[in-house]
C-alpha cells in the first residue's frame, strides 16, 4: 500500500504552522505520492517559524481535475489570508464537487466555512473556530481526529500521528460519493 | 462635549493590532474618559509589533455594571484567542444585554460572532470575517465605518480616524435600546 499514483496538492500562505505543513508533507513523501505546493504566493511561502517551501503552482493556474486529494495545514495567519482569494477557494470548492479527499487541521477549516461545503457535515479544528463551524451547518466535536466520508480534520499539532495516518488511508480509498458540494 | 463621565474597557490579549489599540486608547484619554484595559492576561500584553501595555483587570473580575462602553481592537491572534475564553466573551455579551456602545475593528467582530449578539445586525469588518459574520445573521457591508445602534466597525488601521469619531459620537450618546443580546 503505498500513494505512487496518487497527485496531491498541498495548499498554504505565509504563516502556516510549521509542523503541520512538514509532517504531512513528508508522510505524502514517505508514501510516495507526487505532492504540488500551492499558494497564493508566486514563488515561496514561509511558516510562522520560519520554515520555507518553494511553491510549484500559482492558485489561479491549479485545475482539481489534475489532482486526486487536497491537503490544508493551519496556522491562523494562514487560512485567515487564503480564505480571501477566489482562486484558493474555488480549488477547496471543486474537490468537493469531484468527490475527492480533503484533510484540513487546526485554522483550516476556515476555508471549508468559506467554499461553504460544510452543511451537515462532521469535522473538528482548533476550538476557535467552532462556533463558525457550526454556524457554516456543521456539527463540530473535540476529538484528535474526525473522518466524515474522505474528510479529515484534526485540532492541533499534537494530534499530526492520527491526522496523518487518517489522511493517508482517505487517499487511498479515493473517490467518497457524500463527500460533495 | 468630553468623556469624562465615561468608564471605557478596551480588551485584548497578545497579537492586537498595534495601531487599533493605540489610536482609539489615545482618543479615549483625549477626551477624558476613565479607560481601564481588561485581558485574559494577568499582567501585560503584547501587540503584533511590539507595543506593551499594563493590564488593569483580568477578564474574570468584570461585571459590566461598572462600564459605559466597550472598545475591542484587532489583529488576528488577538481575538482568536479572547474568543476561547468565557469571561471575555461573557463581557461583550453583558454589554449588549445592557444597550451600551460596544466598537469593533479589523478582526475583532469574531468576538461578537462569539457572543451571538448580531442577529440582524449591520457591520463592517475585515474581509476574512466576512462569510463568518453573515453566517451568524449579520449583514456584511464594505465601508470605512458602520454605526447600528451604538455598534461601530470599521475594517483596518486606515479606518481609525473615522472609526475613532464615531466610536466617540456613540459612546456621548449613551445606551441605545436597539443594541441588545
Amino acid at each position: 500500500m503505498s500513494l505512487e499514483d496518487k497527485r496531491i496538492i498541498v495548499m498554504a500562505t505565509d504563516g502556516f504552522e510549521d509542523s503541520e505543513f512538514n509532517e504531512p508533507f513528508q508522510r505524502l513523501q514517505t508514501e510516495q505520492a507526487s505532492v504540488t505546493i500551492v499558494s497564493t504566493n508566486e514563488s515561496v511561502i514561509t511558516g510562522k517559524d520560519g520554515t520555507t517551501y518553494d511553491v510549484d503552482i500559482h492558485v489561479s493556474e491549479v485545475d482539481a481535475e489534475d489532482y486526486d486529494a487536497l491537503v490544508l495545514p493551519g496556522g491562523v495567519a494562514n487560512p485567515d489570508k487564503l480564505r480571501t482569494d477566489e482562486d484558493a477557494v474555488r480549488i477547496v470548492r471543486e474537490f468537493f464537487e469531484q468527490h475527492k479527499p480533503v484533510s484540513a487541521i487546526c485554522h483550516a477549516p476556515w476555508m471549508l466555512i468559506e467554499a461553504d461545503v460544510l452543511d451537515g457535515r462532521t469535522i473538528t479544528s482548533w476550538p476557535s473556530l467552532r462556533t463558525d463551524v457550526e454556524n457554516a451547518g456543521a456539527i463540530w466535536v473535540d476529538k484528535e481526529v474526525v473522518v466524515d466520508e474522505g474528510l479529515t480534520t484534526s485540532r492541533n499539532p499534537d494530534d499530526l500521528p492520527a491526522f496523518c495516518d487518517k489522511m493517508v488511508e482517505e487517499i487511498l480509498e479515493g473517490k467518497h460519493a457524500e463527500q460533495t458540494a
